[in-house]
């Protein structure tokens, strides 16, 4: 499949519904970014990812990475595409200055990250991972630290890796093995075995900085006994240049669902060589930065997951011709309808856009509130902290899982050519089965949400935001057109604060009540939080076709599928609600051994 | 992953449950099949999918099948585990005697097709294929067309196909363009390509008997203009012996999702010869009998991904350790918890058995049906047709949408490693998502079944299966322990109702009501009919523990998990009732030009 950058819905949600030229203006760093300067990003980011990645996508999932005796071959063409993307100077947007980076405001990075990643995932998780180090070095490393390593990672002549899981520990890092013993010369000797590290070893880059968490010899059990290190692939010497190989291999690649032409590796450290970053037993603490800004990333790929289902699905509803329409013929010319024509197509179409633009939309909100957070001050940026604090663990799951869903209508749009390569439509699938589970699962965000988010804060996080939509249905109480939103949108926020009251109460019994709702609440929250996005944009539709627009039928596109929004898919809410008025109990009575077949 | 055949819930089901026994004692035809005839057979199935295709199934899938130059090479093992299958006699259960038969209940033969295919999906559409064109041969073949194909067929030396789809073509047959041109001696030149067309070349047999439809010249357009023919693809002498290669070749194997050790292939006919089986141009008509089977056959899939997916996910709950629980440390000795203590992973258990047990229950109660309308009599014979016209396209669309379901919490309960090959989690969900496309997709199910079924009888089919569930509940009211799934029932029972009628009152306005209900309807329908078997198997259980059972566990499990059922999946109900609610309005106002990004 051909991808098409959504470039008009990106200029919707940046300009006309979130203003993010007035944004930038709040913030001194971002004063500069006007519309014209982010839409010409826009469009050089589009252009790049419809021609140079989009053609890489299938076939790179087709060939897979090499294995060769602990070297990684990336499928032909990521070599020539990465060095392109690297000339264009997208590894640098959003790194400081000062190491060569154009401090662009996350946000803007956002929407990049959005391009690349719809055209191929499996690509963009090169730039992704390295990103990730940048931040780590950035915020943790001694100075000595961001001279060696950041201005080559930021253009993209390194890459970078975050080295935290183990065989036996993913989402409980708390017991994980590795070891770092500290040598006479200040640097540490890394001994263990690490999993599932993407980009741990390709043929992209001269170099890879690996960042590992490993424990320090008498560290304390459990998560306070982390640390984290810097450790290169190929030794730095004092200037610059690259001196000998280190002692970390890649002992293997995966053969893994999707996402293939992403190498993910196991890595083997041997007594290799490294540098204590940030204080000692300190290392989660300093990962917290990165994972929030992982956990958007990885929100965001739910987003290009349900971007590229529809895509691919409208194509073909209109082009496909099975069966006539209920209510008689619409191409008497043709030997059938073209499918669009049928409910239950249309039904999924409007399922994959509701999801791929209130994503987007729920994205580029947060990813305001990250630039707020990095270089706002004052009470403003205590509250978008606190915003994102709320929100992400709800963007990362729900946009995660609803991605799926509208990768799986993709595959089901098509019949049973969805189900051949060839669309690209069953890839997508097997692409972002990923999404709902790296980074933390739907289960670990859930529990987050409610466990740690809302009822950590006494209600407090949640509060903030029921406040701004609220604010939003007083502002727009008396527009008639809006009150099909706004009568559902308070009743459900209602509904979400008795929820969260009567789990609070629940927990005070039994603690597991909380992880008996948490998967339940966290959905209830995702389908009340896109609702509130799409009665803004809505209401900035109406707005545009009141003042007389030239473009009616994309704004009316927009009403009708914040319409169906209501209709069809925030009803959802109601058997989360059922769930979680049955209690835990049905998940708890069963005694392990009564598991069985 | 190593399979196991749930041997103590196919007996509870068959002897238990449905008492098989009883049943077939009231068809003369299957008066001596007994519970120790069935329970051999039961064990000899289940140590052959244990021990020759469970081996297979990973292996199959990294493999795939090779083609070249027309032809199909199996993966490693397979045409000696096709040889084993011949051997003990399983093509040949429940066709008729006359040609080598064991004329055995297709009820026996669905808890066979049920191990087999759970521990090798791919393996099983070889035979799972010959057997519709067998039926095909045996309902509608002259004496002629019997004597030269069935016994070879039935005993598995020569297989089958059936090839319905062309490019243009899937759900909607009525435009196929494959012709069908007489030959002066009776038989007919066939000349087109058919697609997606399951074993239609292979290297397990010497020969390979394709069903065919095709359009004799100046036949009617549409579904009344197509004839069946068969077509072998190495022509039979008068003898017996095979005689020259027929002109029809393999074009290509499809690239697709999962199944990938069953052959996908492209056919071209390219004037093979071919002989009409059955009345010109009543080839669908035909072809009815089968698809029913087809999708009873398909519906049991979704219970296979269901079962696989649950037996997978529970050997890891038990042994995979990560955090310890809500309500406090429960395995003291180990450095955390298994995960299994935890609510959300104990829902994705118990959904999981709830959806393999349940549609266990379902199939084989449809499967008995089955027995009635084909070897029954009177109007036990016609109240058997209706349930199954009824239930058919509920079993088929529900139950592989929710082993679907199943099989993606399989890889989810097993977090990051659910994407890795090695687990077989990531191949079930590839292999199980076709069975929502074939045989008729989700969508064409639920418009069978409210549009033909359910309002084409005008509530008849519906009646007839409320009125068994009432008969229940009234036999039951009196019985404390069953309040709690008897009232919910009757209550949903009455909606089903109420849903019936408003829907029927909306299509006399707008035909394409029945399009934006119908798969709303169907889900709704699936989760009462799975709450009625769930009752059911509740009271054998309580049942059993009041007459003192040894085996309270096993029993215990049966009732907490139909808890479980009603507390946490029968809620689904309340959306789609809403959904249904908003009616066909929200995706129809969208004008086709609007629809776009």
């Amino acid at each position: 499949m051909q991808y098409k950058a959504p470039l008009r819905d990106i200029k919707f949600v940046m300009h006309e519904l979130l203003d993010s030229e007035s944004h930038y203006k709040t913030i001194p760093e971002f004063e500069d970014t006007d519309r014209e300067l982010m839409d010409s990003l826009f469009e050089m980011a589009a252009s790049f990812a419809e021609n140079e990645l989009s053609p890489l996508n299938q076939s790179g999932d087709a060939e897979g990475c090499h294995f060769n005796n602990g070297e990684v071959t990336t499928p032909k063409g990521f070599k020539e595409a990465y060095k392109a993307f690297c000339e264009l100077g997208f590894p640098a947007l959003s790194a400081e200055e000062a190491f060569g980076g154009q401090n662009m405001p996350f946000s803007l990075s956002t929407v990049i990250n959005e391009m690349v990643g719809t055209a191929n995932w499996s690509f963009s998780m090169y730039p992704g991972l390295s990103h990730g180090a940048i931040q780590t070095i950035e915020h943790h490393g001694t100075d000595a630290q961001k001279n060696t390593y950041l201005e080559k990672m930021v253009t993209g002549e390194w890459s970078g890796t975050m080295c935290l899981t183990e065989a036996h520990a993913g989402s409980d890092l708390g017991i994980i093995r590795t070891k770092a013993e500290p040598n006479d010369d200040g640097s540490y000797n890394i001994t263990g075995q690490k999993i599932f590290i993407s980009a741990g070893e390709h043929d992209l880059t001269d170099n890879i900085i690996h960042i590992v968490l490993a424990r320090l010899p008498g560290a304390p059990a459990g998560t306070k006994g982390i640390s984290l290190f810097i450790v290169p692939k190929v030794m730095v010497n004092e200037d610059g240049s690259l001196g000998d190989r280190n002692k970390v291999v890649c002992g293997s690649i995966e053969h893994k669902m999707g996402i293939k032409a992403s190498s993910t590796c196991v890595m083997n450290f041997d007594g290799a060589v490294g540098y204590l970053i940030g204080p000692e037993n300190r290392g989660l603490q300093c990962m917290f930065t990165f994972m929030n800004v992982a956990r958007i990333g990885t929100a965001v790929q739910g987003v290009t997951a349900a971007e590229y289902a529809f895509q691919g699905s409208l194509a073909y509803a209109k082009d496909r011709l099975a069966m006539r329409a209920l209510s008689g013929v619409k191409a008497p010319d043709k030997v059938a309808d073209p499918i669009i024509v049928h409910p239950a197509v249309r039904n999924m179409l409007l399922t994959q856009k509701a999801f791929a633009e209130g994503g987007r939309a729920l994205m580029y909100y947060l990813s305001h509130f990250v630039d707020t957070v990095a270089k706002g001050n004052g009470a403003e940026q205590e509250f978008a902290d606190q915003m994102l604090s709320l929100l992400t663990p709800i963007a990362k799951a729900f946009l995660t899982e609803t991605g799926l869903e509208a990768a799986n209508h993709g595959v089901q749009v098509y019949g049973g050519h969805g189900f051949i390569s060839e669309w690209g439509m069953e890839q997508n699938v097997r692409d972002t089965r990923i999404a709902c589970l790296y980074e933390g699962t739907t289960e670990i965000q859930a529990l987050d949400l409610l466990g740690r988010k809302v009822l950590g804060s006494q209600g407090k996080l949640l509060a903030n935001f029921v406040q701004v939509i609220e604010q939003f249905c007083e502002e727009h109480k008396d527009n008639d057109e809006m009150g099909q939103f706004i009568r559902p949108l308070i009743k459900h926020l209602k509904e979400w604060g008795d929820l969260t009251s009567r789990i609070g109460m629940q927990a005070t019994e039994n603690p597991e009540a909380v992880g008996g709702a948490a998967v339940d609440y966290l959905y209830f929250s995702g389908y009340v939080t896109l609702a509130y996005l799409w009665a803004r944009m809505a209401l900035v539709a109406q707005t545009a076709i009141a003042e007389g627009t030239t473009e009616s039928a994309f704004y009316y596109a927009k009403i009708k599928t914040a319409q169906f929004y209501y209709a069809k898919l925030l009803p959802r809410t109601t058997t989360y609600v059922q769930r979680i008025s049955t209690g835990v109990e049905p998940y708890m009575s069963m005694d392990v051994e009564q598991f069985a077949f």
